[in-house]
């Protein structure tokens, strides 16, 4: 289910659910099935309470049905999608599996170009980090000459501030208090000096894991008074998957793919108005640099969000995990945080915002130790004990990736042995990515019938595909998205494995996919030309 | 809020809050306030739908009222409570900092002895599981000849079964395929032969993960069709959290600690025939080896529990983190699979059986690394898609922790040349921990007012303690829990941190606190001496 008709289902279908109802109106014949409770499992569910039914309790060999089934499980899990990790990407794994095996197929290998993968995709991790994260794991190397003196200082300063000198003691729930205070400095450097407390920095699992959390403090309610919080659309599926799991009302906000994915306040006005009807808008999702739509928000656009903000009181959450993949001539990374400060005590003093960040992404790309912060701005301090009480349930971060959070936070300064080394291998990443954004944006466009928007900052591409009337008549046959239809083509003809634009949201009647620029140069460019060859065919197939 | 009120409080203060009222006879004076939505904030909340009253919109400096507060929050979120680092810890480590400013205290140190973090506490890790993780962390080691050869091959093993061979990239949402067959191949050899589908493995980040993750998939419905769980009192208190803040119902069942704690089929029968009458109890959650209670469970126990669950229909979520902890002359782990395996096909076909493992406890205690693993049991296949589905929202649990587990399932084994300094630590760790298990038992029973239980395993004891009438009153006058007065004072005057019994959830009438087994010898000997002198005065002011 595509992330623009979850926003139709999952405010109503799921109240129709828990009354095992599924009629009316606002029923939708392609959401409801998935989320019918049928009267079924309903009556065995009531019956069970009233004592079981002898053929429940048969002791012979009767099979007894199972207490959990699709009928009779959480149905806001069953409104989760994920579409990064969703049909396709298990189809790829299996082709990879068969090519093993021998089976013949159109293509020599499968290249996964649906995930920000970067290590995976040949990246190398910076040598930096692996030796400080080598010492922390075996403390003896500590005492071996042939790690620089700077990677055996960090390493020990981390583990001075771990329980027991170890990496694997629990740390404090809201994380290492030196990491906290690394990362509230890099904040500090980063925002031209704007002070940052290191009591507002929480260390997550991953960025994923600061963006629920967020959510779960802000979400509740039921019918009118139900929470509705707007992202963007296309969005990072995480967003709308977080939504339906937490049963909130996703409010649609859509890019304009005409002036390269840009934030429109019109719009944002537009969806806010119309979710005014029906739900209670608290919270504003935003993705700078955009995933997956790779544009840049200029200093202008983001003070005028964080003024509607304001005017319509809603809480920012700004996702800036791709902070320093930004590319494009004339572009830069502008934090909210920067530029909420820079607007005065009118706002500074009171808009709330959480910023999220991530080891995953930018020159490291270490999405493996799932390493991440937030910072929370202008929140109550009461909601804070709160918030740190909820995090402490799941005890702490992954002490690792706390590690190497603090690495990427304070990496070799200049004057130590490190530095060039450091500086050298970050800076090949980045032009690296930055040549990649280009080529992608330059070939993508020589296709006839694909239209991309320049790559800007991020990691992916999210071209416009026309397809033709014939394959979309076929798709609606087999009951597949149009978008879906033309990836699975592609998989099973080229190897390739992308994203369908269904998975992110998009325009009705508009069909993109998304890409990542990850692969080596030379890699990506056959991709590229695969691409190019199979959309040709794919049309004239078609027409 | 103890888990015993909690009882009374999740399921319908809920639903209290969601109308904005808080009265009539289910409401609790002690658990109200804190989860009370006044009027004044719904009506905000409502105004705000309806468009922004004038001086919401102020720009001239008037402060506008946050979006966020206690008031305004998700509820359920307020219900969580996580007494293991409640305000006792936040206490401790205040007067930590307080020592660290060279204030007056009557100890020299805050001895920690309220959560099982193992090595915070002085234990050493295994030098081979540390030795491939710092070969994982940076291959150039694989170079480096004082590495032993097992420990270069599990890296180069699990390395290849890594994205570009590197712990920085994404893992399967269900786990590295190689670390979850060998998984299934511990647990075959665990269970004697029985045998396991890596297909029903899920590594999860720590075992907190995989509960939290279970429960998501069973709690749904309201009213009289509101999910229960079962859990046992005294309870580890992530289930009451978890319960809470999914909005379900927590259903007590009592163990007997006249018979060391063991579990009784009647109590169960009691508390379920009890809850049917108010919801629909689907699930029935075990703790063997105990936490926070120490015993270990009989076959024929176990046994009657399986039976119990098949007939009531109860999904079996065993908690099993403990199973290499047992101490006790005559104690022996059974895992929940192997006796239902045991049971002949018409149980182990037809019961629904989730076991959850984890890195952070045995002889290993890598909490900081948050590795784990879930095994299903006949689940049914259309769930177990949808299972897999929701942890891919997460992307993968996080590699290092994958990586450690591999190495705890699969150690260095007999004629390598690490296999007897693994055994040499292991059972050095392992036979401490008897040691001391039987240490805190002795003591703690010489004193007059506490009587413990054999600690046959896991890492804690649970005595009962006495506290005197005044010493309740003083306390009540506090609006603190008894026990909570009492491990307050203890903090104060001898630095010692427990955690209160009603944080664990506990007979309405008795007192216990929790006590981690693991400091060195010496220094538990010390402790204990300070808390049998504690509770001497302690009885003596209050009577």
């Amino acid at each position: 289910m595509s992330a623009a008709r979850m926003r139709f289902v999952s405010p109503r279908n799921l109240r129709l659910l828990r009354t095992g109802t599924c009629t009316g109106p606002q029923s939708s014949p392609l959401t409801c099935p998935a989320s019918y409770v049928s009267p079924r499992a309903l009556s065995s569910l009531t019956a069970s309470r009233r004592g079981l039914p002898k053929e429940k309790m048969s002791e012979n060999g009767i099979p007894r049905p199972k207490v959990l089934t699709l009928d009779t499980m959480n149905p806001t899990v069953k409104m989760v999608e994920y579409a990064v990790r969703g049909p396709i990407v298990q189809r790829a794994v299996e082709l990879e599996k068969e090519l093993s095996e021998g089976i013949e197929k159109p293509f020599a290998e499968v290249i996964k170009a649906n995930i920000g993968d970067a290590h995976a995709m040949g990246q190398q991790p910076i040598t930096f980090f692996r030796q400080v994260l080598a010492l922390c794991s075996y403390p003896e190397l500590l005492n071996d000459n042939t790690f620089p003196e700077d990677a055996k200082n960090r390493a020990r300063r981390i583990l001075q501030s771990c329980g027991g000198s170890s990496l694997g003691a629990y740390s404090p729930s809201q994380g290492i208090n030196s990491v906290r205070q690394d990362v509230a400095n890099y904040i500090e450097r980063r925002d031209g000096g704007i002070p940052c407390d290191a009591e507002n920095i929480y260390l997550t699992t991953g960025a994923s894991d600061g963006i629920v959390t967020m959510l779960k403090l802000l979400v509740f309610g039921q019918g009118m008074d139900r929470t509705g919080v707007m992202i963007s659309i296309p969005q990072y599926p995480l967003y709308s998957a977080a939504l339906a799991e937490l049963d909130a009302v996703q409010i649609n906000y859509y890019l304009n793919e005409d002036n390269c994915w840009s934030m429109d306040i019109t719009e944002l006005q537009r969806a806010v108005n119309k979710a005014r009807q029906h739900c209670l808008p608290r919270a504003l999702c935003i993705i700078n640099p955009g995933n997956p739509t790779g544009q840049v928000q200029s200093r202008q656009c983001i003070e005028d969000v964080i003024r509607f903000a304001a005017k319509e009181r809603l809480f920012l959450m700004a996702d800036e995990v791709y902070q320093d993949n930004v590319y494009a001539e004339g572009c830069q990374f502008h934090s909210f945080k920067k530029v909420l400060f820079e607007m005065g005590p009118e706002y500074s003093e009171t808009v709330e915002l959480a910023s999220f960040h991530s080891t995953s992404k930018c020159y490291m790309g270490e999405c493996g130790f799932r390493g991440g912060y937030m910072e929370v701005i202008n929140m109550d301090d009461e909601v804070k004990l709160q918030l740190t009480k909820l995090v402490s349930v799941r005890l702490c971060a992954p002490v690792p990736g706390q590690a190497l959070l603090d690495l990427v936070v304070n990496p070799p300064q200049p004057g130590e042995p490190s530095y060039s080394s450091f500086i050298k291998e970050r800076t090949a990443t980045l032009s690296a990515l930055a040549e990649k954004a280009k080529l992608t944006e330059q070939i993508l466009n020589t296709v006839p019938g694909i239209r991309c928007n320049p790559v800007q900052g991020a990691m992916y591409s999210f071209p416009r595909i026309t397809i033709p009337p014939k394959a979309i008549q076929e798709a609606q046959e087999k009951g597949q998205q149009p978008d879906m239809f033309y990836c699975m083509k592609m998989l099973e003809e080229t190897g390739i494995c992308l994203v369908p634009g269904s998975g992110f949201g998009q325009k009705d009647g508009t069909y993109h996919f998304r890409m990542t620029i990850l692969p080596p140069i030379d890699k990506l460019t056959i991709l590229l030309n695969k691409v190019k060859e199979f959309h040709r065919k794919f049309t004239q197939q078609y027409s």
